[in-house]
């Protein structure tokens, strides 16, 4: 369980398949057993007055970080659901780009479960701190994966 | 604290001028004491391939819904913030339109609590719940705020 | 999956056998498809300094309640596991028993979801409010439940 | 912020005052700012039937390890309290005892905001993940603290 399935490029390949409509906003920046940084662009429809990025931008980066580990590590299954998210917002972030670093702490059968700590760009500080739980459909036999 | 400060039409007034680009997306369809009804109309970019709604998408009804009700409560201030927002989801939404039903279960000088439903329009099942807490800015003495 | 396998007897009993160390301190007062009614005693150890219930407490009867409305819609599974709760503390409880409202949102397969409303027997205030998800081992073809 | 306000043994000290119920239950193995790790023995009330730790016990060890933390880096304030625990079951822990790891992330006026890793003693294994909100209240003009 403790290897990846996917590299990074992969991975970005079946995302840009399954949800072309996230393509350009998020890029994979360092991919490992059990761990992904992932970048997120601003567009302006992340942005609120005052230049802060919004609650389901960050939501958005949140998730699509813990995708994509989860997917690395038990290969590409589209159907892999989020069933839980919990997220506290710490601070304000910078206008410019955020990341966010993923990290499993359980990789099971049927359940994914980890965090997602989210940074502005340039900046260790805290932003935003999410705990996340993805539901792993059931492998068919013999299925390709 | 149990009664309206603003009515619907004063929150939607106030929103679209705070978050114009929430503009035509949300209507608050009931407003009472300590609750609010919120519909969500659909979007091409909130849509998953397969027609369901994202969960950035739902992030965002149960935000915003959460946000009219705390605000029809204490007025217009538009500081007020998400500190903490946790998601369950349960099925899968049908592609349509969403309602989000917000409850407030504290409202205190500083955290407003509660939490809010999802459904998709005609159906009674819960789609997705969430629980929210917002942080209310302290009042300035004299602000008519 | 609309009606209830277990009485709130039936329920009782397989409680007592399974985790004694809980006798006495919960009773079931209602219990309907899909709804359960919880009352927690206290006893010394659930108590704090002024005579407010402790917050490992609250958790414990939240936990109880959604066990026991999962568990009258499944049958007998000891099995049965918390994966993932979430609660908000709003107001400081009264010294004397506590009632847990527990409501199933959604009951699947491999997780049961739902909430559980906190008060103060006597009073309508909301104490606290948990999110709670179980996890469904998977019925064993002609095991008796 | 970032220096600790009290020592390992002050905060000892404290909660021995302040909660003498949990005497004897907790320990500090290590305090640093913005970090502590806190190991709980088990009592024969902790533990389920196959000697597994109690979700309430657990969620007592996230909710100590990160009062002790706050506590340290704030100074004695008795008052302050949990407003919000998100907790991710994820193992079987073992029967013996358990160690709590606590992070600071933000520590606010009036919000602290981190997460408590917990392991059983002797294993890396994550058994469960807390989220946790606590609220400060405000400090009086020339308090003492």
């Amino acid at each position: 369980m403790a290897e990846l399935k996917m590299t990074a490029e992969e991975v970005s390949g079946f995302l840009a398949d399954v949800f072309p409509q996230l393509a350009g906003r998020f890029e994979i920046v360092e991919l490992a057993p059990m761990r992904a940084r992932v970048r997120m662009r601003m567009q302006e429809a992340d942005l609120r007055p005052g230049g802060t990025v919004s609650g389901p931008s960050m939501f958005a980066l949140a998730d699509v970080a813990f995708y994509i580990v989860t997917l690395a590590m038990i290969g590409p299954q589209a159907l892999t659901v989020t069933t839980n998210c919990n997220i506290n917002f710490m601070r304000k972030p910078a206008p410019g780009a955020m990341l966010g670093e993923a990290r499993l702490m359980k990789l099971g059968r049927s359940l994914s479960v980890g965090d997602v700590t989210l940074t502005s760009e340039g900046s260790a500080d805290v932003v935003a701190h999410a705990a996340l739980t993805y539901a792993i459909p059931p492998q068919k036999a013999g299925a390709g994966g």
